[in-house]
């Protein structure tokens, strides 16, 4: 069954601002994902929209959350990609999670929140240290909120210790942020496509 | 297909000294776990072995890990259970992971890990706060040595700031934690159903 | 030496909408330093504020943290209090400490940030557990960008494990949290008039 | 007023193994807090002692940890120092952090702890990301057990994404590493000399 995915890059910059180092890393996935059949259909800049602060899907007048809570679920796989800020995940990766809060009292009459059986994954990119706090603050927070992790869901580039060089200047795709691609897509195309046909059975009330 | 499951307690405390509110949480998903068809085998306490530091599967003489590391992967669902201590997972559980760390170069011709197709669950019990930071530091580290993450994937029980009550001493289990029990049985028999039929296909080198 | 202190409120809401627990555990604060001499001489509310997203200190047209930035370093003691949202600091409580991260290139001639011999305490509340993790955030992130961390400068509350009661509704303070605030006030004012005293001397260039 | 320095190495090697990154480390440090009149006057590798589970002061029989404890106690500055696995803190740091815990019921008549007026900081190395979560964890535990945390307190080396050079295999030591401890050694001697002379208040019972 072919799955579709769809990405979010949670930089603190506007398009146009500035290349992004999270979409050169978008692009690496990109690239895996299509060998396994899957299209990215659409990368979501977060800062080029208004998601306001709170913890329930719409939160009113100049909201547009609702819109973006739509386009994420209409996908199987969610690439969660973003920068890594004193060590963690950004405000902008934060505020977005917020939202999908309500997914836990949107349940639907087996307890399966809107997220059941789509699976999701991380995208960090640093000049330097953080990758795994991200990618703990994400896991964590996205199984919270219903999406399942595949095995090796983490593809990630830091720079030496307080270093400067950024993920987009970089003069080659290292080695192995490339291997952790492929593996990374291979098992987020494999799950999802087991989950699409057959989905969480969930818990009769 | 039918799954088998394993648990793995990881109280600071041995066997004998005293109850564990880790094997009370336990008990909790083994009934969930129960309703449907899936058996924990066995919960490992780590504390009544010799776990050598290192990050190998294999530290020498007097080392225990090798035959811990052949039961655990002789399942299919790994029930990750402990206690917290100063908000995070016990040194007693962070020297399992640090010993799964070998999974990373214990790879088949696919790129896959032991772990690979197998589903991880987290229990965290504390007498107060500090389950969410344990649950991540769980996700990540089991998810970076080859894991599954189902939805929902973790079951905890604190009690309020500052506290002193234990889970094993509360007159009845609270309804939440049940129906969090119940829906993480769920969603991890299924998912490890799903996988064990068709594991993940790994990378041609 | 008599030293003044500052608290800000991350709560995701604006002021008027409701009440917030994050006041209320303040204010608790707030007595507690009155003990010792020292006043809270105002608290900044940052969602009533347009702080932009960005990591310097000022961000351009539109941007309040040039004003809030100021009035933080006008005092000698930050109170940075806020509510816990899936087991951490809010994106509200991130997004400031992303601007400070301006201040790791905004040093002096001997090397000393703004905040050089500023203490900073964490408050955190919560319906349910995060309170270390969310003091974990803090405190990295602070002594990264230059705070002082006095002796147990962290007061938090958080409610049973998935719970839905909150710090404001509460019948009374819990005596916990009354005496865990005197502690830190009494250790954040004794640091903060020693360092008002004799500020670091930092390193000659 | 003269202060002392003692480190702590939780390697989960133990000496003579290998060459300790971690040793390595302390090294950098040493130099710098020797400018400011600090000598570090012994490295405690944690491995080479039997450090029980536990989270009291002296677990019995075979237990080292009174030794250790005593031997941190009778100085002015913690260096807490150890590699990075699976991007967090070792099993072995952690188990001293535990160890610690005890301090919260080891108070003084004006609610101290031992570790009151005296001063944390942390070095941490690995071959890669982890470092900000390891200090993170480190900053969070020693403050709940009583240490205080001067500015810019974590000293820390990792390299490139995923990668295997050790800080013990560098040519040379980076100049951001010596800088940083340069500033760490220079606010940790100020801070311990102040409150040394002038120790926390405490509270009346």
């Amino acid at each position: 069954m072919p799955v579709s995915a769809i990405a979010i890059n949670c930089t603190l910059k506007a398009s146009g601002e500035d290349e992004s180092s999270t979409d050169a890393m978008i692009a690496v996935l990109s690239e895996a994902f299509g060998k396994h059949g899957v299209k990215i259909a659409e990368t979501l800049r977060i800062t080029d929209f208004n998601v306001l602060p709170g913890v329930t899907s719409d939160e009113g007048e100049g909201d547009d959350w609702p819109e973006l809570r739509g386009k994420i679920l209409d996908h199987d796989i969610l690439i969660f990609a973003g920068p890594i800020w004193l060590g963690k995940i950004s405000s902008v990766a934060k505020r977005v999670l917020e939202r999908m809060d309500a997914f836990l009292s949107e349940t639907d009459d087996k307890g399966r929140m809107p997220s059941a059986g789509k699976v999701a994954v991380a995208a960090i990119v640093g000049n330097e240290d953080g990758a795994h706090w991200s990618t703990s603050q994400l896991f964590q927070a996205l199984n919270d909120t219903g999406w399942t992790i595949p095995a090796n869901a983490s593809c990630y580039w830091v720079g030496e210790a307080m270093g400067s060089v950024d993920f987009k200047d970089l003069d080659k795709t290292p080695d192995k942020v490339t291997e952790t691609a492929e593996m990374l897509a291979s098992n987020a195309a494999h799950l999802a496509g087991l989950l699409k046909a057959q989905t969480y059975p969930g818990v009769s009330g």
